[in-house]
């Protein structure tokens, strides 16, 4: 949605290189090159889908002749057995780029159907569920896709689009009055600061700072609602993120959010989702 | 282990680049350039590290000031808190790939745990565990060495350098014994030829057309111990592997193994092995 | 400053390979492959140097041989006459990089200088000289940092880490408050967003519906002098940028400053920069 | 047009990437992905356009259904105000390439029109305009062909396709005459030997060494027009060239254009050209 | 035959800048854009022709006006002087590619006729012919399709999908026995592994350690026929393979095959095949 | 020679990969990281070495542990068994790396033999020895140095560095003459224009278009010295080229040496040459 698309094909292009897919020794000994297939992709449990784009061009690029019809957008929330996607096209070529494109797609529906789910457990409160830079390498721009298909939003994409003022980077500029004036310096005018906090102390200093986010990292939650009133009462248009192992377990994700933050950063949607389960089956 | 390392320089730049750690606009306006630190990367829990070797050299990548010394090798089994690595440079550049190098270590030592899991959990049975194609696009190398390195075997790494004749295969070439010649005529000497079979038919007609290895597809434990049974007395060279979401559980592993195959194939090893915890301490 | 190194190496290639410096036929046929020289890089005139370590690495990834020492460092002030590199090496080597090492320095001092202008030009005011996108294809980071260099700041890099809504977004969006809120739904929460406006109207509608910061966009200086009233009487921590064809003129750049605004983007200091004169004497 | 296409791709994709274009989250965020829009880029005051063909080309290659027609093609000399590119397509799209096309045509129309306006300065001499090598980085092939668009010719195109013969190769050689022979017998037969001469002196080498083109470097005007005179005398068919500093002022180019030499070299047509100005409207 | 066709698009591309295809100045220079020429590409001697189709694409790649017509297809076995390829289409672009065409078809029809060549040798016999890694960089997979065209059949394609047991791995390993575990443990279960052999000791620990396919390097054709007598009697199912600078010749071929070998593996079917003589007609 | 060497670097990696030599199963199962080993690459039979540099390079790039020696420079006349290079370094490393490194070897060395043969074969005469764009796609730049190693010269290296004219150029240009003119208006003043002549009556109309270098096609050798003649008398300063088919005949060569032309041009250098055999020997 916040992205478009040619350098996919690239990603695309080096994923069906890895599998050898150009090269598919068994389908080209066995099936004829002018042998037709019709075939479908569904998932094999509910869910929110993601990576059908990126999957419809990989048979696309593959095979220009290959017909793919999404019956579903990514994004959309799909139930066991549902068909995701038809195909038609020679035969080799679905064979041959099946496997690449079910890796996209299971990979990625799987992060989509994790932050659904820790959207959904915090429906009701004002926080949004955010991802983190811990990502796949190579894969980041469509893993923070799948989030927002998921319902989350984005948190920088990198070290070069976003502040974040950890404590090694305060320790570095003497203080963190000093870390945020530094930044403040440098940066384009149209980024905000961010500063990690761990105590109530540090969150007193980063507001006489000027900070104009703060993090509030591996606080428990009675901690973290006292810094939320703190913050809010001195400083109500500053936002507030919550971070820290926080997890995917639905009753602590509303203790969390029920502290008034604006934020909750979780790494485990995408560095822990597990595969979502899709097929491609072919018309007999 | 089986493989040599230069390729993997592309892959750590592509990963560099993509969190923008050469342009760490936080790290750059706070940091100054003179400041030289410490730091340690270390275990949260226990297990197989896996991504030491790429770690590092993203870090002497980006900076050949950089000095890193391995305490431990991959493969290691390493237990709760201890250190992996030493780090001694440049702060800035501790700090910019910080992310990108913990990325790859928690991905890939996640996979290598959960092979060895999965490797113990059949420990005094004839059979090796193996991965399959399922692997995250770009990564494949990684994460099949990963699997070696937690003790399990490779299966082939693309549809280019091995044969899997599977039911649209075989429809396509008018059967299995076929499709089984069809591949013989044309593929290199030095490949094995191996066919999925779901029934016991399908295994009697593998056996007839000269299959060297049976893949036993969805089956359940008794039919497949029937399988084997007519597989090693009919054609006691042939190798049998067992497929069809198995999963990683230990029982289920257990009564597949028994039957007495020599090969279990689990594409939960790479593409739903949860990451494994660690972190980037520095020394104040 | 804002940029650490290593992807200026794929530029310096590109470069070389542009400028047949690998082939360099002249040079192969008659100077011997065992030639030793000196050289040295100095200005032709008085302005701030920009492009010096990319020169540096140039020589330095063409051949390792080359030792090169910067006697001054990017940014610096220097006279006419003034030297600013010394080289030694494979007299082969210094030939064949010369023009692409001298096009960096040349192009992109021409850059700084002209920024240093601006930026006093404007001394002894609240104002800071900003950039804009209108780079060269190709060598955007390396022409912001030169920017930065002379004393300027940098506007957003790219459509991708920065928020600037223009008419064209406000009609599609169907008015400026959508236009905001659907950004701020959509875009990591680090990043602020500004609304460009061309009258007084605009920018009661932008306050109102949020904008971070705004953009005055061809309004003249006594309409731009209310505009800033106006905004900081109802906003004060709003951002200011005047921008809009306001070009390099000491007195224009006065004017402009002093209405108050916080920040003067030009499209100049990157696209319309003379070349910096400089040349590469050989010791003789 | 002494250039086909396909290599500019890469360039449009690299500038492409550079602004973001392919992650434009502002229009992402207000503008739907079914708008369509109409558009025209015009020239804001008289020239010479380059560029229209990798403008239009950038359009395409972000978005096959973007249309684009050329109302002039690139080398046309057009009026303030004159309308140059009609755009019809998914407003994202024009949206998100509207810099970058920008950007291109900005550059080389600002080189075709300083260009053309040297060609007119010195009309009604036997003297051609022509290049040098003093070009941007990445942009040469492009630059070159806006000096023929506007009416100049190309010296070489990099140290691999034409031979010129300065002070350094002169004394490494051990001499004019040693050094041309020394090209002579290693480069294609199909280049002529160019040397560069600063006295009369340094003429009269290279006529009796066999250069077969001269480069009068530095000289005042009286001192060329002498060694004009000499070189016609003795060598007719030995081509002259005109170089050193000589700037784009008329008075200048045709005091030098007026000594009879057949080319004159300016580094300033690529290094120093400003911007040309135009922008892109859109239909309301 | 047993590979897709994408990834030589990269390789067509190279070849094309490699011959400045994209900047031919003497066709640019005298032909008229709107020209528009009709030619056919003809075999100048009877044989085996290869590297229609990527010829096919270098001309579409490079102007997708350009229609093509394959009278036949790769592998056909064509007569002097027949009309292989029908083009049509802007004659700059037939005249700026016909080079690089020429030189894929004569190179690879150079390789497919004279495998044919060898096939037909040994017509008669069980063995087939089989190409080694003695190819030229960078193009080995055309060359080995050629090779397949010929009539011949691939040996691995690289020292990753195939396992070969050399005399240094033996040594290093500690002896045949070791050599043939440790790969056995370590690689795919999909590959068979080959030993090479010099005598008819080392065929007996070969057959002893479980090799599954044996190399007989450089025995003369009666110790080549002993060696195949006592490994057939032994175990049936190995294969053989003959090798060592058998070359081309006729009657070698047959000696050789006749000794009951499975394979004949020849270095020279890919390194020094001579050229294909075919040539580009313009229709007048 | 005329070459520098960054640009190889990727030539190289791509015949690694292609090799698969980051991945050599067979050696990283057998032989042990630790082991050491020392081996030298030999000629088999007497001839000119080309590639050596290339290949050590390919050593050094895959391990920059391995220590090569070269015994003799590339462009030495060797006998048959003489050593070229050392070698020491990880055994692993030599053995990855061995097929790859001769493959660049024996192809060069094959065309610097073949050079130096003709070159002798006209000893005496004026003539010298040229190469033509005959050459394997992406090996130019190596193939045509190997030539000059032989002793040889080049010709123009693509359509973008010289100047050729042939009869197709001729007719749409409407005559030589016209053709003529139109090269000179528009490409580099630095470039000679050749012509392409098949009989007397084009060379005489050449002659008078004033082209600067002739290239007689297909003449016999009566026919072509006539031709010589007459372009003696009439323009001294023209060169000759004799091209066609010439082949590598001895006894040819010298007739058309005899002929008086400066230059003779040979397809068969460079897409014929039979490969060098050498070999890699490991100390036991």
């Amino acid at each position: 949605m916040l992205q478009s698309y040619k350098p996919a094909l690239a990603l695309i292009q080096q994923a069906l290189e890895e599998d050898g897919a150009f090269s598919d020794i068994t389908t080209l000994s066995t099936v004829p090159a002018e042998n037709w297939s019709r075939g479908r992709i569904l998932a094999r449990k509910p869910g929110v889908i993601a990576g059908l784009a990126i999957a419809a061009d990989a048979f696309r690029f593959f095979d220009e002749r290959v017909r793919v019809e999404l019956l579903v957008q990514d994004g959309a929330v799909v139930q066991a057995n549902e068909d995701l996607i038809l195909l038609e096209g020679p035969a080799r070529s679905l064979l041959s780029v099946e496997r690449t494109a079910l890796n996209f797609i299971g990979r990625l529906s799987g992060i989509a159907t994790l932050t659904a789910h820790c959207v959904q457990a915090i429906e009701g409160t004002h926080a949004r569920i955010i991802d983190t830079r811990k990502t796949t390498p190579g894969l980041r721009l469509l893993e923070k896709e799948a989030v927002r298909l998921g319902g989350g939003q984005n948190h920088r994409f990198g070290l070069n689009d976003g502040v974040l003022i950890k404590d090694n980077h305060i320790k570095a500029a003497g203080g963190i009055t000093q870390a945020v004036a530094a930044t403040r310096r440098m940066v384009p005018h149209l980024l905000k600061i961010e500063v990690e906090c761990e105590t109530h102390d540090e969150v007193r200093q980063a507001l006489a700072a000027g900070a104009e986010v703060l993090l509030l990292d591996n606080m428990d939650v009675e901690m973290m609602r006292q810094a939320v009133a703190m913050i809010r009462q001195e400083a109500p248009q500053v936002l507030i993120e919550a971070s820290g192992d926080i997890g995917t377990n639905t009753e602590r994700l509303q203790l969390v959010a029920q502290t008034g933050v604006d934020f909750i950063s979780l790494g485990a949607l995408t560095h822990s989702a597990p595969n979502f389960n899709i097929s491609l089956e072919f018309n007999s």
